[in-house]
């Protein structure tokens, strides 16, 4: 038991969350310590969704509203963190839901689309193939979700898919709080902020959004700049961090 | 499998070390998220040991040769990560070995006082008691071991129990690859550096210095300085990330 009086009580009880899910095997270790990284990004960008990211957030939106065939790729952190805000982006942007894995087994992904479920989204499901350029078990996805989107968003991807599915011609949108990783520098669209924050901000403009706002986002989307203005925030509060 | 081929391999590798380590209960799923947190710290640093941190390796290894009592504490992560580094600082440095947990059970105090010894530490071991002024079960410890103590090396330290001991009156000294958190600044002396790196570097001192360097180097310890270093170096790292 944490006592509430620890004051990063609310960090160490998200931690326990994703510990239990560890537990069950939905979240993998390695996950956790993935986690954790986002963690210490997140307190840098001061925990809090930045001006840069809500443009991010607003934009991610417009991409999802317009494209043809947009997908969300789930992996075991995002369905342990965030599985009702991920039902609730469904509903509002039209995108189907697939669950694909960096450590895949039939169990995990079963236990995952069940969570997933169980949270009211209508998950893609079925035969997997090895259809993306990879060597590791990210390359299965379903010929039907991942294989023909248009945009995929990617909450806290792994460079390399991030790299395969861009090679591909995809528009990927991802989620990650370290504007420095591969993910974050290869997506055509990066938002800096925690997945929590970020989902339910990206819900909300689905359903705000007008037309030609959207189309005015796509327009003037300059990752470059997404990512130096989340650098920026995150080296004024790392040097003013001891005055 | 991870790949040889992944940009991220020693990391991912370490990563299955602990997971592994996780899965026999060594490393807590809080301690497996700890150390992402601190990856993040690593790779803003530049993955190396910087030429402050080496100054408050040195001054480590001063503070430990001319203790009365030094103490070594090692929780969970620490055992994992370096066990063998432990028990050659504790033959180069003299200190006691001491494990403290955050999340204590008997087992698990039982099983990383197995590593430690295997790795070829003497561990101070035996009954332990509520000495320490905290909520939890790091307020365990032993009369003779760290509640004598009168300077005490604590890797990866929670914030709290740092206070605690600084409280008593002790000498801490931290290794905190985050010079923003509470331990870091609470410590009388804290070393950013990653664990692997810097016990070796505090074990090669302590057989390198002479009695009047040591002496120096604590009459100039400065830890707002090492941690506004550490700081600086982050800060510019992370603004030329991009260029």
């Amino acid at each position: 038991m944490i006592p509430p009086s620890h004051p990063r009580y609310r960090s160490l009880i998200t931690r326990e969350r994703l510990a239990r899910c560890a537990q069950k095997g939905i979240v993998t270790p390695e996950g956790l310590a993935a986690h954790g990284r986002g963690e210490a990004f997140d307190y840098l960008i001061g925990e809090r969704t930045t001006d840069s990211a809500c443009i991010a957030e607003r934009t991610a939106a417009a991409l999802l509203k317009s494209a043809r065939h947009p997908v969300i790729s789930v992996n075991g952190n995002t369905a342990a963190l965030a599985a009702s805000e991920i039902s609730s982006l469904q509903k509002a942007s039209g995108a189907l839901v697939e669950v694909n894995l960096f450590h895949r087994t039939e169990k995990r992904v079963q236990q995952i689309e069940h969570l997933l479920c169980e949270a009211g989204a209508d998950v893609f499901s079925g035969e997997s193939e090895r259809l993306l350029p990879l060597h590791h078990d990210r390359a299965w996805c379903r010929r039907g979700g991942i294989f023909s989107a248009d945009v995929v968003l990617v909450p806290l991807e792994d460079g390399d898919r991030c790299e395969a599915l861009v090679g591909m011609g995809k528009t990927v949108v991802a989620i990650d709080l370290n504007p420095l990783s591969r993910t974050a520098r290869t997506a055509s669209l990066t938002i800096v902020d925690e997945l929590t924050r970020a989902l339910p901000q990206i819900t909300h403009a689905c359903y705000g959004l007008s037309k030609n706002e959207g189309i005015d986002l796509i327009a003037s989307l300059d990752n470059h700049y997404l990512l130096t203005d989340a650098i920026r925030e995150m080296t004024m509060r790392l040097s003013h961090a001891l005055d």
